[in-house]
This record gives C-alpha cells, sequence and structure tokens, in this order.
C-alpha cells in the first residue's frame, strides 16, 4: 500500500504542498490499533533508536561503572540543541569515562539551538563535538568501548563490539533475525538500522513493555531509561524541539523521540486508558520534520486522547508567517486513521 | 493524475525518502513535450514570477525613467543571497528612485548565504531589509508605484495598482482570466498567484517567444530582462545557489528562476535544437528545494540536452555526507519522462 496524505500545507485559500507518509499505532502486546500508508514501508530508525543503542551499556552496568547520573542516561537517549545544559552533561559524561571532546567520533554541527549558534558565531567561536546533537549517544558508545574492554578509537565502526552488541540489541527488540537488518551510516558516523515501520513500533512496544523473554537487567536498564527521559524532557530536545514540547505536554505519560528525515517514534505508558501502553511509528515519507511531522504528530497524540483536544494548538495548526511575521498560512494535519 | 517519485534519497544501499513531483516541458509554441505526474495541478508560482512582477515597470517605462542598469534589472528578478554584490544593487534601486531601506515592506531574514550570515552575527549586527532574498523585486515595486503616482506606502496590498497591473500582466502571460488565479501572500508579504503548473510554463514560454498579441513595450521587456538575467546569473540567486549554478553552467541559453516551496521554472532560450525555445514548470509536491529540486532539475536539463551528460555531477546524484564529511549516501533523480 503506497503512501497517503498527512498534511497539508495552505497558503491563503489554496494548498500549496502536500506531505505523505506512513504510521502506525500498536499496543503494548503489539497488536495494530491504528494504521495509515503502510506500515511495511523500510526506512532507517535515524535517532529515534537512541534509547536501543545505550541499552546494553546501561544493562551490562557500564552506566553503573562510570557512575552516570539520571540525566547522563537522558543524554544518551537524546538528540539534544546543543545549549549548555547539554554540552554540560556530554562533557561529564565524557569527564567521568576519562574521555576528551576530541574522542568523539561525530562531528560537529552548529546547534539546532538558534540561540546557541547566534551566541558562539557572535562570540568569534566555533562548534565543537559536544554541540552535534548526537553528543551524549557517542560520549556511551565511548564509556561502553572501555567499560568491556574495546578499542575506543573505533567505537563508531559497525564490526566494533560496541556496535555488534547495539545491533543485536536493536534485532532482539525489532523481533528480527540480525541479518534482515539494513546498515546505513548515520549523520553522527554511528552505524543506523533500516527496518520496517513497524518493527521500529515493535521495539517502541517492547521498551515500554518488556516481555518476559528479555532478562531481568534489561527490563531494568528499560525502566531507568524510560524514567530518566521523563524525568529530563529539556534533555531528549531542546527548547522549542518537537519531543520537548510532547513530553513537556504530557508529563510522565509518553517518551517521544525524533528521528532524521522524517522519523518519529513514541512510547505512551500504561496507565487506565492503555493498560499495555501504546507504541506509534511515523514517518514522513519525504523526510519534512518541520512541519509535517510535528503536525501529525501532535493531531495523532489528540485523536488517541493521550493530548486533550486544545493541547498545542500553536503547533497543529502551525501557522505560516511571511518575514514580516504575519499568518499568510498554515500547515494543517489530514489524518484518516485506519483503527483495527 | 498523481505526482509521481522524481527523486530518491539513499543511504548506504537503503531508500530512505522519496519526492514526488509534477514537471512539464513545453516549446515556444506550448506545444508539450515532456511531462511527468499532473501538469494541472494549482500550487502557488512563488518567486519564479518575479520577472512577470517587475515586467509592468519596465514596459512601462519605469526602469528608463529611474536609470535603473542592467544589474538592477536582474535583481528586480532575483531571489538573492544577500550578498554585498546583492544589497549593494538593492540600495542602488532604492536610492535612483529616492526611497529608503525602511520604505520596504518585505520583512528582513538572515542571507541564504552562510557566510554573510557567519559576518552578520559575528559582527553583532543583525540583517536589514536589503538581505532579504526579495528586496530588489520590492524596489522595483516602490519605484513602480512612485512612477504611476501611486501610494509607495502600501504598494504591496493586493488593491494597490502597482499589485493590480502585475496581476494583469501574470494573467496575460498565463493566458488565464484574472478571476480564475487565487491570490495569496508570498514569505516577502507581496501577494503572489496561485495557478496550474502548465500555465506557469505557458507564463516562461511567452516570456523567451512573447507572441504577437504582446505589445512592442512588452516585447522588449521580455527581450531586456531576459538579457540581465543572462548577463549577470550571479545576482539572480548568488554562490552556490541554484539558478547561478545552472546559468553559469549553460551560459547565454537559459533563464532559471526558482520559487520556494520546491517550484523551478526554466526558460530554454531558441537556439538550433530548440528553434522556438522550451518553457520548464517543476514542482517537488512537499516543497523540497535542498535535495530534490536540484537533482530533478540538473538530470532533467541533460536529459533535454540543455546541458552536456557529464555536466554538474556534483550536484545530482547529490552525496549525503554525515557531520565528519563523509558521503554516507546520495539523492538520486528519477526522471521517467513521458515524451509527446
Amino acid at each position: 500500500m503506497k503512501s497517503e496524505v498527512l498534511a497539508q500545507v495552505i497558503r491563503g485559500e489554496t494548498v500549496e504542498s502536500i506531505h505523505r507518509g506512513h504510521l502506525v499505532v500498536m499496543d503494548g502486546d503489539k497488536n495494530v490499533v491504528a494504521a495509515v500508508g503502510d506500515p511495511d514501508t523500510v526506512t532507517y530508525f535515524r535517532s529515534a533508536c537512541k534509547a536501543f543503542q545505550a541499552l546494553p551499556f546501561i544493562a551490562g552496568g557500564g552506566a553503573d561503572h562510570f557512575g552516570f547520573s539520571e540525566d547522563e542516561i537522558a543524554l544518551a537517549c537524546a538528540s539534544h540543541s546543543g545549549e549548555p545544559m547539554h554540552t554540560r552533561v556530554a562533557q561529564s559524561m565524557l569527564s567521568k569515562a576519562g574521555f576528551a571532546e576530541s574522542d568523539l567520533r561525530c562531528g560537529t554541527h552548529l546547534p539546532f539551538n538558534e540561540k546557541e549558534t547566534e551566541r558562539i558565531l557572535a562570540a568569534g567561536e566555533r562548534p565543537t563535538q559536544l554541540h552535534n546533537n548526537c553528543s551524549g549517544k557517542h560520549a556511551a558508545m565511548l564509556a561502553s568501548a572501555k567499560y568491556i574492554g574495546a578499542d575506543p578509537a573505533s567505537y563508531d565502526s559497525i564490526t566494533h563490539p560496541v556496535q555488534q552488541e547495539i545491533l543485536k540489541t536493536v534485532a532482539a527488540f525489532a523481533e528480527m533475525p540480525v541479518d534482515s537488518i539494513a546498515i546505513g551510516v548515520d549523520g553522527c558516523a554511528a552505524p543506523n538500522f533500516a527496518m520496517p515501520l513497524s518493527n521500529m513500533a515493535i521495539c517502541f512496544a517492547n521498551l515500554i513493555a518488556p516481555q518476559k523473554a528479555f532478562d531481568e537487567r534489561i527490563r531494568q536498564a528499560c525502566i531507568s531509561m524510560i524514567s530518566a527521559m521523563v524525568k529530563f524532557p529539556e534533555l531528549i530536545g531542546g527548547t522549542e524541539r518537537l519531543d520537548t514540547i510532547l513530553m513537556t505536554a504530557a508529563p510522565g505519560k509518553i517518551i517521544s523521540k525524533v528521528g532524521a528525515d522524517g522519523v518519529w517514534l513514541c512510547g505512551v505508558l500504561p496507565d487506565d486508558r492503555y493498560p499495555r501502553g501504546l507504541a506509534i511509528a511515523l514517518k514522513i515519507e519525504d523526510g519534512d520534520d518541520k512541519r509535517a511531522r510535528p503536525v501529525v504528530a501532535v493531531e495523532l497524540l489528540r485523536e488517541l486522547g493521550v493530548l486533550p483536544t486544545d493541547a498545542l494548538t500553536d503547533i497543529s495548526p502551525m501557522p505560516i508567517r511571511n518575514r514580516r511575521g504575519d499568518i499568510v498560512g498554515k500547515v494543517n494535519p489530514q489524518l484518516r486513521l485506519n483503527r483495527r
């Protein structure tokens, strides 16, 4: 089945552009509750898989060994904005494990946070690898290499024991054979994983309600990571970032994790309404992350009753402004949930 | 007919995202030569219509009256990068017509050119309206208001004589009744025009080979504008911008004009191969302008023989790099031209 229209960009009274995509919602027992488009579409997990990249390190005892605190565990699962609150935690993770910024292999980019970017440029500074949105993940990978006695210099290679352990973890949570997961290189140079969108949702279903099949240390690590993410939503994204906005709007109820190129995963934690929780996976087909993804994510959480119907109406529909700040259009969600 | 896939984003060996869209190629007599998707899709012309917004001013004698030079006529048709070579010309246009930067109503944004943005921020400056990519268009609209004796303070209102004259010009070139053109507000606060993609191509066909139906002043204005655009390709876009790259790669052969939200119009000037020229209109359905639009535009010009087959291979396919600069994927054009 093909992708379906998920959002319309409207200028004046006329549709100017459209965004298509796929989404799937399943419960903690992996029963599909609703879907749009084709949940079997294969794409990359991107940063939405960060919890599973941190998991073997935490479950294996590495985080405890180095005395990583809850905010540091949260940052390992984050795509942060490079604000001082983020770079400070990343630096602390490196220091605790005995590494320096130059040991990271994620590369640099200007912070996602505009104010911090403007501050850096105005000060005549350059961004460091700590500002890379993945620096927490990479700091945890470095620490993991040291903890298991592997070479820290090549921790980002797919053949490295740290990455092999991550691949096995991802495969276990996705309930797929390791060799049916396609490997690519992420924007931060770490290996990343392509699989059907529905298997990404299965990963999140297993994260929020880990099966008995997983051993006790893994189940405890899942609980620790969820607790850390829920406690520090501002570290998972940052100021004005989608994950932070959603987790702040539904405090203690969800874990939200974007991935580059229009990916969004969300775990709705078990409660009275959803006793086994919900796992949501969304892919905007064209990779949009600025207008269709936030608009659809908010509308979906409202339709599922996770957010009140009047929540985040400044995000969905999203106003389009001209350079003078006048509203001249909007991005409308267009969700036709196929409920099962 | 629906949109068709025009580009694939590939990471490693796996397709990660796709971009769909529509395109139409017609000759100067408006015979459709090739098409993909639905040429009757309605969307906004955006900045690709700038030549038609400048046309009544030039044809009416306003540009001559104020002594606008060829580079100033080129900037009136431009979506420039806010580099010093652009802001200087915009300032000169304002000065010649007796206006100041504060008379512009386009609003401000940081320059599209990254180096100039970094320079402005590092110097503790803020961008002015001259940096707005549409400042040349707005300077010409201001001058036009003064030339016809209309109020310069409201030149951007759709009811203003300047905009009404533009609307009539656009309708004439699109060969559509005025009242079948939907009006929206552009990012720069000027009115903009929604119409079928094929009518945008008709506009460009009429621009490069104006019919006898247009009076001599209009035909001369078309020739002047084309000559100015071809002479100053660096003013139409800027350093590393698509229009400039394409017009530089096919010097004297084409006029290229992007519009926001994935629009691209191109006029291939009459030559031995295409004696009546070609008019091309492209819309990336999702509004992408970073990867699908350049990749498709370059591939299309190669397929049409306007560019050599080995031209601009650094743009199409477009390499995808990680934050360390390694190539980890590519954006591939996927053109299945339906030739007629």
